[in-house]
Formats: C-alpha cells, structure tokens, sequence
C-alpha cells in the first residue's frame, strides 16, 4: 500500500513510497485512512528537526491527524466496520510512569510515550492501520471529512481543561479570552472559547481575509497588530503561535488572575531583550498563571468529540482548505495566506 | 504614641514620629504591638518606590509583618485580653470585587484592595491599634516572638496552595523541591516544604554562614552556583528572589509536568537575552507551569498557624537575627550577609 515516508532528522527525505500492509500483531482492528491532516509539526519533521522512527526502522509513516473507517473489529470492541473513528496519537510507555498509568499519557512523566507519526511509532498518512480498540475514539460519520479536526480540537480541549483547573485554584470568572494565531489551533480554541459562552478576540498579522471571516462567523473579533491593543486585560489568552515576542506579551497583557496558555511552538536559538524583572513582578504582584500545554488523553479526546458535535458544520468544513492526494504530499506544506487546515485525502468520508 | 511614618513615593522621609491613639472608629479590638517584622517591601516604600498614604493624609504607618496582644475585645469576638494575635494585611475592597467578596482578597481583582502598612491603610510600627476582631488571626502565646514570622508564613503557605492545585491539573507526585534564595520567605517556603516530606534544596549566593546551617537543620540541602547545577528537574521550583536569571533558569529547570511559583519581587528596568522560542517550546512540550503569588486570604493563615506550631521553636527564633526598638529603625535596613529576619520590637511577648 501507499504511505507518506520520512526519515526523521534528515530534510528532504520525505517521500510516497510502498509499504507493507499493516501487521495482525500491531492490533485488532483494521483502519482504512479517510485522510490525514498536516500541521506543523508535521513540517518540522520533514524539515528534519524533530521526530524518531519505529526501532530498527530507518523511516516512519508520516500523520497523527486522523480520520478513518473500521474494515476490522472483534466483538466486543465497541466498534462496528464502517464506525469512523480517530487513533489517539499518543501511546503510554510499554513500562508506564504513574501518570502513563493513570490514563494521563498527556502528562508523562519521563518521556518514554511513543506517538504515532512522531516518535516510535507509524503514522497515517497511509491507506491501511491496525491497532487495538482502545486506541481509537469514535466520531460522528455525519461530521464527514471534519472529523479529521479531533485531532487539533483535542489540543486545545486539553488546554481549556487546564486554563480552568489553574484559573479556578481561587475564585473565577472569567470573561474574555485572546486567542493568537488564526491557525487551526487558534480557530478551534476560539470555537471552544465561544462554545462556553465567553467574549472572544482573535489576533492574527493578516489584514482581512478567510481567517478573519472565520473568526467572525464565530461570534469573534478579529485583531491585527499588537496583544496590547487587541483587549485590555483578557481572563485567558491562548497563545498559539510560538512567536517569542507574541510569548512575552501574552504574559504581560493578560489581566489579574489570568492565565495564559502556551500551545504553539515556534522558532529558537534567537535572543529577545525582555525586561523579566519588570515581567516577573506583574506576574507575581496580579496571580498570573502561564501553562505549557501539549497533547491529549482519552479525556480531551471524548471532550472534543462533544465540541465538534456541537459546532456549525459549514463552519468546520471551511477550516478544510485544501484536500490532496497522497501523490500531492509535496504540496501540503505550501502554506497560503488563506490556508487554514490542508488535508490528505485517501478515500471518501 | 510612637509610630514609623513614612510619605510614600518619597526617598528618605521614614521617620519616628507622635501619633494619635487608634480611634474607637477604627475597631472593636485595641492591640498593643509586640513586634514588627521588616521586609523587602517596607524597603521599596523607605526608598520612596512604592506605597500610599491613607486616604487624605500625607503620612503612613509603615509595617504590615505584625505580632500584638489583645488589650480589649469585645464580648463574643472570639478573643480575649492577653491573646497573641497577627493582623491580615489585605483587606476587601469597600465595594468589593467577587474574589474579595468570596474572602479571596489576595486574588483580588480589581485592585482596590487595601494594605496595613503599603496601601491606603496604617501599618503597625506603632504602640497601638484598633481593628475589627475579623481582621486578627489568633497564635499560640508560647510561640513567643515567632509569632512574628506568621504572616511571611502566609506568603508561601498561600502559594504551597497555588503550586498544589496547579500541580493537581494532573495526577502528580511531586518529589524534589527547590527554593532559591535563603532569606525568610525562602527558609519558610522549605520550612512547608520539609513539612510535606519533600526532599528539599535551597540554593543561595552566600557560600556557609548562619542561613546554611538554618537549611540544614531543616534537613534540606544547602546549594551555591547555579539553578541547573543545584538539582535536576525538581517538581517544583519556589523563585524567592526576583532577580530576572533566576526568574528564568526556573522555568527551564524545572522538570516536566512541574510548577515554578514566583515570590520574589526584585528590580525592573533592565534588559536580558532570552530565547524565549527555547523557553517556550520547552514549556509547551513538557507541560510546564509558572504562577505569580501574592498576599494571603485567612485560609492561608490559618495553614500557617498550622506550619509554625508544627515547626522547631529554636529554629523559628534562630530566624530572627536581629529586634531593635523603634527609634533604632533606621538600622533595621541594613541587611548584613547573616540577617534573615530583622525586627522592631516595641513589648514582651
């Protein structure tokens, strides 16, 4: 069968090649890939700075961004051939720490999980997987090709669940929220921010456009120029873009009791000049909170299920913007300024 | 009466002074000051940084880390003549906020709370004062002059609160601690932290000297150099200091799933070269967290009430380096390598 290919850490090396169909061994239930979206840490393994091949392999199926259809399942596993469901990316450690353990793969402890299409283990931009029931989470068929967006909708469920557990260690509530970066990651928490009702503003650099329509079908407010200027002290700001001064600016304008969650994850190796006693005094004289937030377990996985169940269905299938074949991988990266969420498509939803 | 009065905002007008008796308006409770702890932020507000008078005056009381003796109460009050009792710096807004109404002033979040001794209300260098009995938090008598540490106690009880319920997003089993700077927030912090069973490391620029021999009689580990040198990933990191490297090293040190909770307020104005995409990056991916903590709500008293009766007295008194009377104040600034915690005794316990 066709997969999309690389071996981490060496750039250009991605690339479609045949592979084997997937092992009996590697789960009970067969998965036939509807499509695969990319993001950028997708980007930043075909760039060749991050990822891990499966031991003893030199390359590693691409994708984490899943949607497929169940061609195989036993009795009992919950699941039905033809269900839609979605693989959780990350896996617990073969020897689990106690928050692998626990079901909280999310927050593991010594760095042992595996995650599909990133470390140690396939990914799924390819026309067939195997893996056992535990590892996929149902969706909605009438969600179509949007189910693909659990995934990034996951990442920022997991976010909210901590924005809410640090805010509330007192008494709180929160108003307004600052979403930056109009990305999928930023639309999707803006999605969320609204779903609970909360005022939101969304920054992005581009002037105008297809984000900041998005936005606005969203009940949102679109901003350009600086996180001062975009809302005066928000309750929450969900920083999404990892650009260092978006970073320190997010902590400094966000108000009293605050909490800024960092999602995205940008650039290094350059200095910015920060004032961080000036920074760490507002932090400490306002309660201000920040949190680094990545991936998702089960729980986020089942939240979002509910957040996307929820939404418009136009609106979700506008953040597709792009739908290629898998022979037109070379493409995806190519990043408009009207692109939100490009997929690979392999079958029909 | 005597009183240290200060014009804030105004560099070198600390001065002992006559004051008037407390007036009956001002409360029920009449206390007698036994004694004043002097700290960071009487300093900021001696070097005319920070501080306001009450309103219409040019003067304020300064001293807000108080020790008295009940002299009257009222029937019902809950305390009675003789009684150890420290004082709650904050107090709500007039027309408070939610958090303030919620007795959650130090998450106040409009800021019109008021302070003893830094904002808008007198402090306690003085022989006397009245409040109502619901600002006063009752100690043990035989804690004697140790009572006086209760409300630096508050601080760090206050953000061993934070750092919990942070920490708890997830399920965590924090271990490894460490507090840098060995002054008396930072000796209180391992204090509750030792409580906890924690293994606990402080970490300071003095090599020996009386503040090392206090972190090992708590059984915590002394440390000079630097943060990364002290101890690998610890679960938590207590920034006591303010100074901006140590603000920074604390989030890249602390280990993964951790909590950096930062106390210290230190100076503002100067620059420092930060890869913040690094920092982030590092946060993001490995769920990190950092929390400002400020101020203390009654509940935190209380915890420190708990904290003192359950520590070693002679190491509590050994905390207190230096009483002076209240016309020698203009010495209690002057912070020798060995000095924790200076203060201005003005009666027996």
């Amino acid at each position: 069968m066709k997969a999309i290919t690389v071996v981490p850490l060496k750039a250009g090396s991605a690339s479609l090649e045949e592979v084997a169909e997937p092992a009996p061994g590697e789960g009970d239930v067969l998965v036939e890939t509807i499509a695969v979206g990319v993001c950028g840490t997708d980007a930043e393994i075909v760039s060749g700075d991050y990822g891990w091949a499966p031991p003893g392999r030199e390359r590693l199926v691409l994708g984490h961004e899943s949607l497929g259809r169940v061609v195989e399942a036993p009795q009992g596993s919950g699941l039905a051939v033809g269900d839609h469901v979605v693989c959780i990316v990350r896996r617990p450690d073969p020897v689990p720490c106690y928050a692998c353990a626990a079901g909280q793969w999310d927050n593991c402890r010594n760095g042992q999980y595996t995650e599909h299409g990133i470390k140690s283990l396939d990914g799924f931009m390819r026309e067939r997987y195997r893996t056992p029931a535990d590892a996929l989470v149902k969706v909605d068929a009438a969600l179509g090709l949007c189910g693909v967006l659990l995934e990034p909708t996951t990442i920022v469920a997991k976010a909210w669940d901590d924005v809410d557990e640090i805010g509330n260690r007192a008494v709180w509530r929160p108003e307004k929220v600052l979403v930056t970066g109009a990305g999928p990651v930023g639309l999707l928490a803006a999605l969320l921010a609204r779903q609970r009702g909360l005022e939101v503003h969304v920054l992005d650099h581009l002037e105008g456009g297809a984000k900041s329509r998005l936005v606005e079908r969203l009940g949102a407010t679109y901003h350009t120029g600086s996180v001062a200027d975009a809302v005066a002290a928000p309750d929450v700001i969900l920083e999404g873009t990892g650009v260092p001064q978006l970073v320190v600016d997010a902590m400094r304008s966000v108000g009293s009791g605050g909490v800024v969650a960092l999602l995205g994850v940008g650039s290094v190796g350059s200095q910015l000049g920060v004032d961080v006693g000036s920074l760490n005094r507002d932090m400490v004289l306002s309660n201000k909170a920040v949190v680094g937030s990545v991936n998702a377990n089960r729980s986020h996985y089942q939240s979002a299920v509910t957040a996307l169940n929820a939404a418009d269905r136009d609106w979700l299938a506008a953040l597709i913007t792009r739908k290629l074949p898998l022979d037109r991988f070379s493409e995806a990266l190519q990043h408009g300024p009207d692109d939100v969420k490009t997929v690979m498509q392999l079958s029909e939803p």
